[in-house]
């Protein structure tokens, strides 16, 4: 046990861990398991929200990306990427910037539009503007049907949009949204000695991954409480239960529990992004966070052999 | 243009509204119209979710609500309904109320489980519980499968809950959730001098309905900027588009716009409730915090002639 | 170790707080020291400020209770005491109500006027409002000079009030605001085997206080982190230093900490009320919604021998 | 009345503003009067507060520069300056960047010293690191006095630091803080339609301000409500009284009012800075983005014929 320059952040409870027979690296006193994360390829699209406030375009953003934690699920995955500066943003007011993301390019096209439509065009002072501008392929908002002939096209600084007169106001909306490939799934895991360690750990790495541009957490406060299995042991009809291995009330319970000893609550982090580089910075800024609070004690990620996708994310390049 | 007690919110730029040949009554300086908002049917369940914090709650439950603002669209409407206190919660801890609301019931409880299994099981820290224990119809959450086995039923305090081993601790759900018939689509309109006070005044009318429990607004902020009528004039493939009708920036365009002279923006408050009594409540509540904004020109309400529901709300008994 | 209702929340790690030869009892798994929180009398005065918006209201409580968390530092100790809804404000609106608090009433009086002058009569929308219409002690608002000859007497409602013209509108404040002779430096002290499960259960105790109506915790998130004692072992002109005895980092380097075996962290909260019972409910209240959070070792409270004041909390006749 | 850009924001209204007889240019259809800022000399620090979360940065940040509008009240003006994200705070967690402001440099001390030492020192996980490493003039934080003998030094990172035993863990304070002679008293007037209009423009001005680092807006949300002249017509004992000259509702009470006609509403963006750039830069900002809102009519300038200070920001230079 030292005291290091963090002073009352005490890296006690860390001397066992080395004992656990992983293989990997310590970081601030943390044990990084030498394993991967497994992430597989998906479309990605990002919008940009102006409005008259950074509150109301943030709570537009908030709206359309709700509801969207996992593709498996059926729908898309989404978040709040980045704010924006009125000084930087496409129209002079302040923005925030949502990402989307689907495996399937059509189906990342109805969800940005049924988002858009019931979550956005609703919203009061909001414009809508292509995120990706350099993005070759792109996918069009056909929101402009809605204007029922009224709507026209018209500039706002560089960009062509549609304007679609509303009752609030008249509507914005570029004419085409930038998609690329990208990746979904990057992860890691956290692992502390008490639960509210382990949350603020998870959080404190949400606030970091917020800032990397290009890359979203997409479950609630960006931390994943549950981690489900493929499959069921018990229950035929559920595609995914909760993986048991994982449960720290499980652990003298079941033979073969991977919680190690003296871990009391693990949460993942689950990361989205425009490219295999923002995905790896983002998980190195998350990792490095989390390993700054006291009483973790190991970080580990998730991979299923190859079966969900083709990227890995060597923790022991990342950190 | 008279000072009233408001002081500098001078109740002026509206001595014209009396002369736009409406009947109706003046409410604060505000003409209200003589008319009515229409209303229909829909089950409404309400969810408890408590949390370590209340803003571990309220981020799940902005999650869950999320992209629900008009069944129109396919799927719920939903949203925050109210704060409760630790004191008042169902397990001591900080808690959010949410709505959701459907006209089919077997529709709300596929979105109820969909959505907690997506949002609130995903979520650190969160517990479910029944928000309408009085409610006689319920509808049951099997989220307990996802426990593989491994759940186990037990109670907190008074309640009969699943609890599901999961990576962050166990998470807990009240086995049934009360349903109701409630009703969706209260409405009224305001109309405002700039768009900034139209929008201020939209804001301040949700504020006080966020305040009566047993009633929403499922809408980004509350707040509809964009009014769409059914069909289309010009494209037969929309089945919804903007009502040019009541577009400020068409009255000058067309010949029979219903948009008063000087009113440059109008926004609508939707409200979904428990009853047709706390929806006439929040619609009274909101209308009177609309009306202590200075330059609110008129209030009106929408209805479709009994095509969309049989409830009718008139203004002149609500204010 | 038992697993209670809470499940994940494992009650570990407190079988030996029986042995450190404390007397007391125990609370949800937690050891709660026999010993009690001493306080003194002080003069309390609650102002009610409403706006336009909540958020408004907010921003001007906030700035008018910054800079307030000890007397000992010369000024007042304030804060945000609760919320109040439109329906129940004095005016209709949004509002917040603060808490000022000072052992001289004339001293009091000042600070009131100083503060509501600097950072009321200034904020966009506000009005201040008399918040112990019960109180027989009364302070005089005396803002209304700043009218400069244009204030004048008007009524809002039942209150009895001044306007004064200004820039943004004209600003309203009740003649008079009631005073009540109440209680500063309610406390406890929360002790956990890690930093930020001793801070989570510091908030969630900071949370369950702010529900109680008539009880502030003045320092900033409402958690003192640096106990100080009087006086210094080793600098004259130093009135207060850090208490040694109680740094969790000196344990193992002096003879006499009183830091118990396993506590890595101590925060404390401090409370102030306008009346012992009030002050009671919210240790109380603070003191379960502690408890409820895994980690957590001990509960303490602070006292002087009757040097800082005359009013004792016993903590065993609390929870 | 054209429709430009924006839309439904129509650009009305101000016809009649070129009619005033004010010299000055049309900004986005609002007039900029022909007139100049006045502001003085003075003394400004930038303190860096990080945490484990932004949260609980913001809250000390928040709590330290409460109660800090105006110098004319006696003590500092202080505010939120700016956010840094982990990957760029001093070291690695979340950060907020504060600024205070004080014409004598002895004063600016005592306010740091007794600020940093009442709600900082106090404040769970945060630590103090000087925001102005290359200033020349530095002052010294003597908080590790309160360390009691038990204080050391060391460095986190690259900062020297006094490391203090704490209750809640070690505080860390850096050194010297760095001081630089700025600028107070930049502004600018705002004149709206309504009451809402001046007040949402104002908003939005001073969240442009908000993103230039190196400057602030110290009144609470940013906005001056209550112009004050120096002096009084009719109290000798008010060293400052409203302005009556700008008060929209005595507008047709006294012959001399500066009131445009159709303004309702008049607010006041006040800026201090760590030089004549960042100020004129936030003036710049600031102004365009007010100009952005519709119904703004016009857009001035306080100056005192060089009683206050020596320093001249001209409107027409500036937009």
């Amino acid at each position: 046990m030292t005291l290091n320059n963090k002073g009352s952040e005490i890296k006690g409870l860390t001397d066992e861990i080395i004992d656990t027979g992983c293989k990997g690296c310590i970081l601030d006193g943390v044990l990084i398991e030498d394993t991967y994360a497994e992430a597989f390829d998906a479309y990605v699209t990002s919008i940009v929200i102006t409005a008259v406030t950074r509150n109301l375009a943030e709570t537009a953003a908030i709206s359309a990306t709700g509801y969207a934690t996992s593709v498996a699920g059926g729908g898309a995955e989404a978040g709040i990427d980045y704010h924006i500066t009125p000084q930087q943003s496409p129209d002079g007011r302040p923005a925030v910037s949502i990402m989307m993301v689907h495996p399937n390019k059509k189906h990342l096209q109805e969800q940005v539009i049924e988002r858009l439509a019931e979550c956005v065009l609703t919203a009061p002072t909001v414009r809508v503007f292509n995120g990706l501008p350099n993005a070759t392929e792109k996918i069009k908002t056909t929101l402009h049907y809605f204007g029922d002939g009224f709507e026209y096209q018209t500039k706002i600084r560089d960009r062509d949009v549609w304007g679609i007169p509303c009752m609030g106001g008249d509507f914005f909306i570029e004419k085409e949204i930038g998609v690329v490939k990208g990746i979904a799934g990057g992860n890691f895991y956290i692992m502390g000695v008490t639960q509210m360690t382990a949350l603020t750990a998870a959080l404190a790495a949400v606030e970091a991954v917020w800032e990397i541009h290009g890359a979203i957490c997409s479950y609630p406060a960006g931390v994943v409480a549950c981690d489900l299995k493929f499959g069921s042991l018990k229950y035929d009809f559920m595609k995914m239960t909760t993986n048991h291995l994982f449960c720290p009330t499980l652990r003298d319970k079941i033979p073969d529990s991977l919680v190690p000893e003296g871990v009391r609550a693990m949460y993942e982090i689950v990361i989205d992004g425009t490219s295999y580089d923002n995905v790896k910075k983002a998980m190195h800024d998350g990792i490095h966070a989390t390993c700054s609070i006291n009483g973790i004690t190991k970080i580990s990620a998730g991979h299923f052999g190859g079966k969900l996708g083709s990227h890995k994310f060597y923790l022991r390049d990342i950190v």
